[in-house]
């Protein structure tokens, strides 16, 4: 979820946050498609390939303006375009990943990040045993050298992927230093200034989640 | 997002999956009060506690029921059972974690879990190097006998933390031998029987969203 001090609604832009994460969906999809040759789809051929609604889809859509020609399709490679400009990865992010323990290098091998125009270009950590090895072509670079690491690479987004007590002050850096929209993995709020967006990853949640799902579906007996 | 091959608003529970979100974040903050002695709680101490407001607050706990006495505030223990209840976190939940890669070692080292009601039970691997070795108190046991494992455990919920490719076969498995709901972290969509219930974490999706809203807040100016 975004994090946010105010009601959801007040300071979200519109357009729901389901929407946003499916149009990741719709484009691994389409340059998927398009890797495979194929130029125009229908939300049919949609709702096949990612298991989402061809409904959902056009609704998704529908967010942002019209798409696709009735009886025609969608072309791949313009709606890609289009669904990349929508979430801003039409342009190379660059990132910062702090934080070099298992979760953090579990990041930096995630695959399919270029692809969609992410790159961490930078990895921190604050244990001496950490910095200055390489892991995923990148060298472990020391957290105090942050502030002057990235006046060079200008990054906006960082992901933190530290221990819950290092957290507040791994983000009260990054935002010194330039860093306007955090990921956030530890299981802790945060505190940060007008202007800057962060998004909480949290597994308790998702398995809270599921496990309140799971009674759901055995209430109805399915 | 929870996946499902329809309109959301079809086939999920009418409590909103931020708000069940949120649930653990109060669950968390009402486990640290108690164990400080706090015995009763305001709406704002809860927002100044985990930033969420308090009338997000009211309005979260308002699809469960009447919670609170006005002037009074919130029994902290009460609440805190209420909320484990509604996510059904008041009694253990076994959990199957499967790959034991980086992303398996950081889950299954993940703070919170066991407070939470989560219990990981068993790590499945296929790698030969990984079977056998020793994490977080748990042997890394070969996947092909899961089958066997959970017969014994009677584990619902499984996490898949494994490549792109072998997430279908691996939930397939899960699902044949008991599991009913899947959180699944591999950037893949899979295919389930109805009434199994799955959870897609994706990095890419959260960076999407992150990415977007960071456009948002430029273009407001703030």
């Amino acid at each position: 979820m975004v994090q946010t001090p105010t009601e959801e609604s007040a300071s979200l832009p519109k357009v729901p946050i389901p929407t946003l994460e499916r149009l990741t969906t719709y484009l691994r999809c389409l340059v998927d498609l398009g890797a495979s040759g194929v130029q125009t789809i229908s939300s049919a051929q949609i709702e096949e390939h990612t298991r989402i609604s061809a409904a959902q889809f056009r609704k998704d859509l529908s967010y942002f303006g019209e798409f696709g020609k009735p009886g025609v399709g969608y072309q791949v490679s313009e709606l890609e375009a289009r669904i990349a400009r929508i979430l801003q990865i039409h342009k190379l992010q660059p990132i910062l990943l702090i934080g070099a323990g298992n979760l953090g290098m579990a990041l930096a091998a995630y695959p399919g990040l270029e692809e969609h125009k992410f790159r961490i270009v930078a990895l921190f950590d604050t244990d001496p045993h950490k910095i200055g090895k390489r892991v995923h072509g990148m060298d472990i670079i020391d957290f105090s050298q942050l502030g002057e690491i990235n006046e060079v690479l200008q990054a906006q987004i960082a992901i933190l992927a530290v221990p819950t007590g290092a957290a507040q002050a791994a983000a009260d850096t990054a935002i010194q230093n330039g860093v306007r929209a955090l990921l956030n993995f530890a299981p802790a709020p945060l505190k940060v200034p007008a202007g800057v967006v962060v998004r909480n990853v949290s597994f308790l949640q998702e398995l809270a989640v599921l496990s309140y799902h799971l009674t759901e579906t055995e209430k109805r007996g399915t």
